[in-house]
């Protein structure tokens, strides 16, 4: 069997190399040389050129090489195939890092000493204790769920919001449109992990922003986006930050990427940005996983990670 | 009974309110108004004036406003009555806060991708995962143990260096001067929180720093004290820095506080100074646990947190 590897953004070099000393037995092609080949009967895909997978004959599966599938579904000539997100402890240990070290950086006031050690200050903010910060979730799936352990391994109090009703110990949890107002009045840090879908599709807009905590013991609400950048509307968070409805933002996502050297957000002093790097996908932790799957199903055994297509997650 | 509250550097009201909250039926006093009064029976004190305490017939114990005690013994004229240090959940999380922002800070890049921001470069910077870096903590008592245990749930790998052997699960400890060589071969960041002694004072010098890894999964090694000033040789820091034998620190405490507005390390672009706030008293946290402590010393029941005068911690 033959598999096809389509890569936009990085260079696909790694991953090659990773999936072939992770299963040297396949035949790795790597799009666009030969993606027409009847042979090819499984994808692994980052942003695959739009009507790539559409010729194939003999295609059984689309992976993808990161947790979101929403570069996949962009493809409006996607064959109708199982399409494969990834689980992985390394990924999600990762994005965790980075969410509790933005809920950190904010929640000890990064930015001031960092203000404070650039005038050589000497002065001590006042800090609340975690236990009287809530962190609330935007998205409790895996990565989400599992920030939230750790979030309150260290003392803060969580909240939850996701699209079906959700219990998780020790985490108030809303779901749906009709939750999203509870959850919005609990939040004193927002993290967005959200898939981007149809219904999560510019969800961060001047609405929301409108609707989060004016009063915080920090002072002022915070976002942190590391979901995707088409949950938000850019110029929407920029006027907040002024308004002083969002007091700062860390964000690592963003509509288009790289962000344009121009973009005010780069420029933005309470904000901070990262090229979307909160949980980069690594090619020796993750391609053994896609191989397995692969001799599993070869075997008849259901792949595990299959999206939602309806859903589009 | 009467207590004396004694603080120098803050202001001793929201002690005073708090100890007052806690216990209404005490008198409190304040240094120096009635510091000779011979109905003081319990002293609570941060860097008391040297022989404050000297004169007073009638004090059973000395209580500290924080974990360390260093503060207290530079009084050479101390009666010889228990010292007694501070040991609370609130003081201990926010001290493990610090610990895993600076921690994550340094070993998610902040420092390189804050500089990319002000030049709007979107650049992703080779990141290790946890698992593939070991933070050596030095000072493994409360403080220590705890954030050890913060540190491993995000997946770090953790030693641990302390006075008499000590061992904990998953982490890897190391005892004593003989230990020192192979915990610093550990160790990729070092997080210092030793107690101020006779013989700690000066440990981070010119030998110790070029004992720590020259190669690191970061690039090389990272310093984190949030002890004391006093461990610390701030001359051989800067050479450190300099030689590029130190990669990054983050700086709580210094010798000589507040650091002075023309001293080096406030301008050093890999340093992070804060302003011995990472883990702040809080009176209306910690005055309850002084008051119930005297509460039951007075019923004849032994006072908890007692310090060992000849080992000064
Ligand atoms: N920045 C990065 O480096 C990076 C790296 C990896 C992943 N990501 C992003 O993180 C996202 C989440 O990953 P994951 O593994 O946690 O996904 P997941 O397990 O599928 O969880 C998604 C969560 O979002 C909720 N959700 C989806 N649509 C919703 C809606 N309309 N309203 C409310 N909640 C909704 C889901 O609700 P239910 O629980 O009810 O299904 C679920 O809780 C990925 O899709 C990707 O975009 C970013
Ligand atoms: N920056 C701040 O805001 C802040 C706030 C609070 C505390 N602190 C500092 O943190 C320090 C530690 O607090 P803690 O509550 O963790 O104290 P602790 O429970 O007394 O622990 C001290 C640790 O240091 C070890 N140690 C002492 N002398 C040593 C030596 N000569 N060689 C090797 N190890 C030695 C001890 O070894 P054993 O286990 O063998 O006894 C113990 O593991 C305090 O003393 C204070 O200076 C700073």
């Amino acid at each position: 069997m033959t598999l096809l590897l389509s890569v936009t953004g990085f260079d696909p070099k790694r991953w090659r190399a990773a999936l072939e000393a992770a299963d040297g037995d396949r035949d790795i092609v790597l799009e666009p040389a030969h993606s027409a080949d009847p042979a090819i009967e499984y994808a692994v895909v980052w942003k695959q050129p739009p009507g790539l997978l559409e010729g194939l004959p003999n295609l059984k599966a689309i992976f993808s090489l990161g947790a979101g599938v929403d570069h996949i579904f962009a493809d409006k000539a996607l064959p109708d195939v199982p399409v494969v997100r990834i689980v992985a402890d390394d990924l999600t240990a990762r994005m965790s890092e980075y969410v509790v070290w933005r809920v950190l950086d904010h929640f000890r006031r990064g930015r001031a000493y960092r203000t404070q050690q650039a005038q050589t200050i000497w002065h001590e903010r006042l800090q609340p204790a975690a236990r009287e910060i809530t962190v609330g979730i935007m998205g409790f799936g895996e990565l989400g769920r599992d920030a939230a352990g750790k979030l309150r391994a260290l003392g803060f109090n969580v909240a939850g919001w996701s699209r079906t009703a959700k219990t998780a110990e020790g985490v108030e949890t809303f779901a749906g449109e009709d939750g999203l107002n509870g959850f919005l009045a609990a939040s004193d840090i927002v993290v967005v992990l959200l898939p981007l879908t149809a219904e999560t599709r510019g969800i961060i807009d001047a609405g929301f922003l409108s609707r989060l905590k004016r009063r915080t013991p920090l002072g002022g609400p915070v976002l942190i986006n590391a979901g995707r950048g088409g949950l938000q509307n850019e110029a929407a968070i920029l006027e907040a930050l002024e308004q002083d409805t969002l007091m700062e933002a860390s964000l690592d996502v963003f509509n288009v990427e790289p962000l344009p050297a121009d973009h005010p957000l780069w420029r933005h002093p309470r904000v901070f940005v990262t090229p979307h790097a909160a949980a980069v996908s690594d090619p020796d932790a993750l391609a053994p996983a896609v191989m397995r799957q692969i001799a599993a199903h070869e075997r008849g055994e259901p792949l595990r990670g299959v999206v939602d297509r309806t859903a589009g997650y």
